[in-house]
């Protein structure tokens, strides 16, 4: 048995006061890539310096305007690529490059060393003050640690001074989430002070969620209490870095944001140290999905798993949000049903706001397809069948034929698991189109009788029944009552046509068509469907009356 | 740009009385497993019979007591799979199989008929509330809607009285988080008044985040709102369903206990529709590590990963809480450095309670190791590099030894990204164990010399040196100051000895010994470590200073 003595949940706040669950989301934040660092980092192979300038490029295509881009006084790897960055130019004017240091004096030079020439950066400082790793790690007092972060700031502030380019600090309490939020909130102000930060010079103060600890209700306690009680708010841009140990980053992130956050520090898929960072694009398509502009350019989310999969070199997962091979897709019949009967209210409404059960967002504004999204094994129904007829090739099944043409397809993947749409057209071509047995037809001439009656179309034809020719001839209003009248006159069957509904597959004159006709076979009060596609329309209602003969009358 | 004007947010709520938020998770909800319906039915191949028996049998094993099993009168294979269960006694006495169905004649009818012969059974009924669905699937009314909930259950509930076996109901209201929290409140104690529901006769109601559609606080919200508003509170047992569209379905579920639900549905590493829902083990281990019970026996974490990926064929991502293969790992320098004290600490205080730098739970309460805790690529450092040496082959290096090694990985990590353990081990045998140029021991004799003074220990040796056979000798406190004295008096080379130390490789008298000697070389101040290992621990201290001399005077 699990031994849960072993564990005790760390009581960091109990804030009554909080005012964010009565928050929405009303603007995205400022948000920082740490891909290039906290993702990059916990690689098993990290990523090469053109892997890396590939990625650094996606992101400012993406539109981070905050990137950190390593730790170069740590990595010869990381110096040279930001030195890459600088001396080939690939910053754009309006995005600073973040650099990560621990605040040691040779650290500190080294760091600035690798930045020179650079117009802007964020220098981000950090040093633990969770109660554990104060007693476990450094064996320091809550002052001496307090000192580190004071004399880091000291140390940035001195070559700051003398550097070029425009500094900004960023000072992160690392392991906010497990240390007194008093605590976290008396080194943060002493931070501020010593930088001097101001309205008109803030400091980013990082509360990072370096291993959650807590529902993520507790983190927006946290991060409410630390914006309500900074001793100047105004001087002071929050950010938020949630990992995801618990399962809950994004909503760590989310209600962080309610709690008044302004900044968000994550990468692209969750990639990072252990269970990963937040997931940055999930946070922004959550936002999109809400009508808020996530100002960041994420149209096309298969170029960025693609790049991201090629650098990161791990998978993104089948069910991740908005991204993963399977989330636009439903194989539940009921699902299915609901999906095709909401696109075509949503087509036919021509609504400019998007209400599509099951499907939170558009598929295709992120850049994916219509196709996959309904996708058949022996769970689907005739919903999900006559969506894939439907938005893959363009037949529109009549409604009561949809059960019919379903209960075929559910026998073929009762067998073998999923059916390609592919596989399902192959199914209605042998099951509708391809029949040419027991009845076949040889030729046929039909021609507009005027008699002053009804029955205007007279048809001739000959037919192959069981291997012999037959010649037969009928008058009716129309060529599909005119046939079934021939039919009948032959006395080889004995049919009622119960109803026909035909329709063009594609656009244009060379458009082909597909008629459906709906048959009685009397003597055994036994009724399908029948499918007949070409050209010619009169062609395409012919067609369809044989095939309805062959599936009534097959041997 | 992304179209944001498209969507809009489902305002469902606005309840600030919610006192959900000053709630901690005391006790572990009331699980049900859907990983044979609503997991089962997301597969590109479902599961076949076979498959979803061993499956049922490690629910079982773990503790589930209420497994969803299927939608029988929909799907033959489940029909069967669940004929199998009952006929073949899979079942046990405190397991409560729980069917689907659509509330209609035909498919309850179909459902008991799957059903007889089972001791009691959760029959599920749902039908759909939202806003969205009720416009564009049913087009029906607000009382048309809740007239089909009724009608089902009381079909259900004829069904029922006849029935040998016990039967409960679940009602959910499909699309719940889509729905107007009054009018779910109508339907479900309009339904729970038609069973008859009481505290000695339960009704499971169940809301599902079908589709999640905002933030996880307002699910909570829409919980409590429900919790507090129900006709009667102590007839129902309120039960969850929550899907992972947003990313955020575990926090929808520890939110939604904070607000009070009693049950939760949910999956094995979160599989089923779309996203999938609500992975269990994540909220479960969650509770465990504040040390709360989480009723479930999750023991062997690498068991269920085993015969998930087997039978759902999708495998478990790497940063998956708990599970992912990366998930205990550090690669970060500092992270290392502080497992390494951290677990030093927790060991050396013989500590009830587990408290270990970024490792919220000790892997090896999950059936997991430690070796691949910390990986080593070129972001790692010397805590990383001593932590695998000492946890995966014993070796305590000294302090000032793990800079030096650090050094010596760090340069093949750049080169080939992750270094494994045995690429470590090999380089520390390469680097220091397997040293014999340009000295080599060929023979040596140790003799214990008594004369009164301090240097009691006599060394004579033949060693090689380029190739040329040399005989040295000493006297010394012990054998290394006399080999070392013995080594200054062949003129050969200038060595002082700063520090040894030397220790068991592993326990028994057929251990071996490590030892480490601190050597600076006087004519050019360069210092280094040597290593010896041997059974005999003279042999050790010998071996660890041929090693340093042969790095101190390498060609």
């Amino acid at each position: 048995m699990l031994n849960y003595n072993k564990y005790r949940r760390f009581e960091t706040i109990n804030f009554k006061e909080r005012t964010w669950p009565n928050n929405s989301i009303e603007k995205a934040p400022i948000w920082c890539s740490v891909d290039l660092r906290d993702g990059n980092q916990a690689l098993i192979n990290p990523m090469n310096i053109d892997e890396k300038i590939e990625f650094f490029n996606l992101l400012v295509k993406l539109g981070f305007k905050e990137i950190e881009v390593g730790f170069p006084s740590a990595s010869q790897i990381e110096y040279d690529f930001l030195r890459r960055l600088i001396d080939e130019n690939y910053i754009p004017d309006d995005v600073v490059v973040q650099v990560l240091t621990q605040a040691r004096p040779h650290l500190i030079e080294k760091t600035f060393e690798a930045l020179k020439g650079v117009k802007q950066a964020i220098v981000h400082i950090y040093n633990s003050t969770s109660v554990l790793q104060r007693d476990v790690v450094f064996n320091m007092s809550k002052d001496e640690i307090k000192e580190i972060a004071i004399e880091g700031t000291e140390l940035v502030k001195k070559y700051a001074s003398d550097f070029e380019g425009k500094i900004f600090l960023e000072y992160s309490p690392e392991s906010f989430t497990g240390t007194e939020v008093e605590y976290a909130l008396e080194v943060c102000d002493a931070v501020a002070d010593v930088w001097g930060a101001s309205q008109d010079n803030k400091i980013i103060i990082n509360l990072p969620s370096t291993v959650q600890m807590d529902t993520p209700n507790i983190f927006a306690d946290q991060i409410e209490y630390m914006c309500r009680n900074f001793k100047n708010r105004d001087r002071v841009i929050v950010s938020v870095h949630p990992h995801n140990d618990r399962g809950t980053g994004v909503a760590d992130a989310e209600l962080a944001l309610l709690a008044g956050a302004d900044r968000v520090e994550g990468t692209l898929f969750g990639n990072g140290e252990r269970t990963g960072n937040v997931d940055i694009l999930t946070v922004a398509y959550n936002m999109f999905s809400h009508g808020v502009n996530p100002m960041l350019n994420l149209e096309n989310i298969n170029e960025i798993i693609e790049i991201y999969e090629r650098c990161v070199k791990i998978p993104v997962h089948v069910r991740h949000p908005y991204a993963g091979n399977l989330v636009f897709t439903a194989f539940s019949g009921s699902h299915q049903d609901a999906i095709n009967k909401g696109m075509k209210k949503y087509e036919e409404r021509g609504s400019k706001l998007w209400e599509v059960p099951y499907l939170p967002v558009d598929p295709s504004d992120l850049g994916r397809e219509y196709e996959p999204l309904v996708r058949i094994n022996s769970q689907s129904g005739k919903g999900g069948v006559a969506f894939v007829m439907d938005h893959c090739f363009g037949y529109k099944l009549p409604k009561a034929m949809q059960q019919e043409f379903a209960e075929v397809v559910q026998k073929i993947s009762e067998v073998k698991g999923e059916v390609q749409p592919n596989e399902i057209l192959e199914a209605f071509k042998k099951e509708y189109l391809d029949l040419d047995e027991p009845f076949k037809l040889i030729n046929m001439s039909i021609s507009d009788v005027d008699h002053g009656s009804n029955e205007t179309t007279k048809v001739k034809a000959k037919i192959k029944y069981n291997n012999v020719e037959i010649d037969i001839e009928g008058v009716g209003n129309g060529p599909i009552d005119s046939l079934g009248k021939a039919l009948y006159n032959s006395k080889l069957i004995n049919i009622s046509i119960m109803d026909y509904k035909e329709h063009a597959l594609s656009k244009g004159s060379e458009a082909e068509a597909a008629a459906y006709v709906y048959m009685k076979r009397n003597d055994i009060d036994k009724k399908t469907f029948g499918v007949g596609v070409d050209s010619n329309i009169t062609r395409a209602s012919i067609k369809s009356i044989i095939s309805a003969i062959n599936r009534l009358y097959k041997l």
